[in-house]
């Protein structure tokens, strides 16, 4: 089963989400993809969570825009690291969804990457799973050293 | 059984939350209390919100702050108007709870009042009950008159 | 008489407003539709509202931007509950209209939903109606299901 | 009667609003204190504006905090100017205040001084009534001036 | 010799200022432009504020974007009202330059209106004439029948 | 040698920083705490989070304030996670610090908690080491059963 | 005649700007220091940043809260660098100077340091001579190896 | 060898850091431009700002967007004036960008100019150089002088 997954709060924001995909898929690690609501099916959502914890998976990443819960919903749920990553749907551009995903209450703690950020969602998910996989954090440092070399003789 | 139900996200909101219960008791409306949160106690929050509507509560007052998610969980599981109270807890004065309580997505609204204005969610709730029941109606009119009597020679 | 009053604080802001109304023929609550401005049309606003609530009106919704004063106008002069959109027109977005509609002093609350969420606007008012018409409410618990269902598979 | 007429929002705000009526009284210009809510005794503010009007009033200096309307609902009703002042209660500072005292749509001016800026507000009256008063005029220069000296030698 | 002076921060906003013109024009309001920039022609813009005022002129209308200094620079020479617009240029959309125009200290008040608010600009300048000219009253009071009228059979 | 590093920007933040070393105590996991600046001491910086990873480290919790670079300058130069506690330190109240900590670039992520939220910082760093520790992932079960019971009877 | 010039708007800033005039004197650098508002002494403003510059001096430091235009003021009539400091007074903790002191149009920056960053001005106009000092150059090295040894150990 | 260093955070805004390298060339100042990240290309970046720093530079500019560490980074390692330049790229329109920049920490200062200000960044550069070059310095007076031609008869 899967260790990743990715939950996506409605249809519309899956091509974003989907950032957080192929970085995965670059990293070889493989993932699963939802799209459910905290308001509109929060049954599904809390299934979703506890189905995933219960075959083994390690990380979340939930992207939400407006007043982003996903990220929190699931976070109440899940033991193990959940990555909110605020979307920037709506006229406020993301600061609702961004104060909505990060300022989580004591003992509930969400990993908040930048608006949008989907594609270092991909990467932190990665990273977490490096804590314990040499293989990875070797692909990591591989991933860093490109990273750097890029801006050689620029 | 009441008729409406106050939660709080913590204890430590219940002092502010009591500007409420205070407006419930001068319209002569019976409510209930109860403390629990979106995150810490999820189960418990969909349980609180199920019972109140099983039992024919109707309309949820729900106070929280930062991430404050505890109107919008109570609005995924209640057909029926949740007011949402921002609180100002927290380094942000409460724009993180405001933003947090407004900004719900289509489909599941939540009636937002101003930050820790508790004593407006009472009185919007009496006026919800009072869509239906004039003697209650006939009391915010009589509200209304001393508000602006307050007023005079002044 | 209808039980519902939608007024939009301008004529451009009608198509936005009407999102609320399509909500109530939806669940088949009748309404009426009026475009009055609480700076210039006072008179106007007041007599509306007036009239509304002699008529037996249950439910103000009330949309503006900018300086969005509509919805606490109207609240002044109701004693049922009123529903504030904020809109947002002007270079802003809607921060305006969002704080100048949610921040009511004490006594006169005003019912905020999201910026632009005329539809969410229109589902309060119904569930402000289903508090005392079982129909209603079963409608209301049928959306949900729907809104539920729509995730599922996906 | 009185050429100038100062509102407050509610009898706490006298206070901050006296600034306003001290520099009047440097001025020696007359004026009118009323406390007056543009929400809890909406008739009372209209009348206020429209008798001092009448009376040959010539500007109107509204204070009030969070959502605030007062400046604006006297602007409705009065031909002439209303000075509006921000006041800085509740959690944000006046950021609020601010918003909702300037941001008024095409048609009906506030003329809007800072947060709490009573002091200027009172100034801004005098100015206003020196277009057709030179010994107001020579005051202004006057007290210019002194301003200006303050500075000489630091 | 004009009553009253619109200062444009650059030429480039002009187009906007306009808004201020066409108000006084229909007023029969005789009026000056000129375009001059507190920052890059510093003293041309105290020359035309002082032979303003020694021509006899009653009122400053000053527009400008970003740290906008332009209408506090004309009040630092001019005893009488001036009117700040706050002007949308740049990436911030205006909130820059509200805050540079109406958090003046105490002493120099500018009478700010909204964000490219220079219409209402225009009405407030014809309001402060107004204090002491009946024909422009009376044309007020029309205008502000004409507003309400708008709305009716809406 | 530890695999939790907690690095605080200046000796003034270690009282709050300490939040964070506490969680990890209670859930038994050995961490090192370091005051090092990313600006005043950027070498030093560098060194430690080499060092750390050098010698098998695996989460690095930094906290700073204003323009807050630590997390983000530890993530340049660490493979594995980052976990950002931006402080509230300045009269921005962390607002500053939010941003400087979230919003980086594409490539280098920063896992962001809320303004001052050093225990969840903890708690995340936990549930990171978690996803390869089931004895960890059964305390953070049992954790979150314990935060659910706080709730019942209230 | 000193090269630098610390101009504060206020008497009551003199406190904060001290702050900068301390740096200076660590490094050995001359400066005068003055009180004059953009707004209140425009004239005596303009004077002391003319004398200043015909006097050979070299680099201003300007504080001001609220509308903060004293920098710009300088600004506009001095060709060397002006580094303006916003200042926290008023309700809004130094946003508004913020954006009024760093938002200069085309063509006159002013170098804008932290707010209340009195000390950072200091040694922001201390590396400004040393751009042609060779001995201020070795005493900032000098100072930042201190800034770094105070971390060791820690 | 140049005196001044642009740094660009990444290749997609060296069209907007283009601006400041037209005015050094306009003022006939030498510059060199490289493109370095402060997060991705930590290392280099350092390199970069130590040759520079060898070679007798004298200033750097820094541009970057979001949080924007670039500017930071190089004051950490350079003891001469480094100028931030805040870019609005993303969805905070640079507000990031802004407060990244300029709220550094005492005793590590940045000349911050306005949000895409690369222009008067580049003016700012030749102010410090002119501090002790007198032909720089004409040039320079010539330069606001035109400026301020350039109203004339408008």
């Amino acid at each position: 089963m899967a260790k990743i997954l990715i939950i996506s709060a409605s249809e519309s924001d899956l091509p974003v989400m989907e950032g957080a995909g192929k970085v995965l898929e670059e990293f070889g690690v493989e993932y699963e993809m939802a799209v459910s609501s905290a308001h509109r099916s929060p049954e599904r959502t809390v299934d979703l969570v506890k189905k995933f914890h219960n075959g083994g998976g390690k990380v979340i990443i939930a992207g939400a825009g407006l007043a982003a819960h996903l990220a929190g919903a699931a976070a109440a749920h899940f033991p193990l690291p959940v990555i909110g990553v605020p979307l920037s749907g709506g006229k406020l551009e993301g600061i609702d969804a961004l104060l909505s995903t990060m300022q989580m209450p004591s003992g509930v703690p969400v990993a908040t990457v930048a608006i949008n950020g989907t594609k270092n969602a991909g990467i932190l998910a990665v990273q977490i799973l490096a804590t314990s996989d040499k293989n990875l954090e070797e692909k990591l440092i591989e991933y860093k050293k490109k990273l750097n070399e890029h801006f050689k003789n620029r």
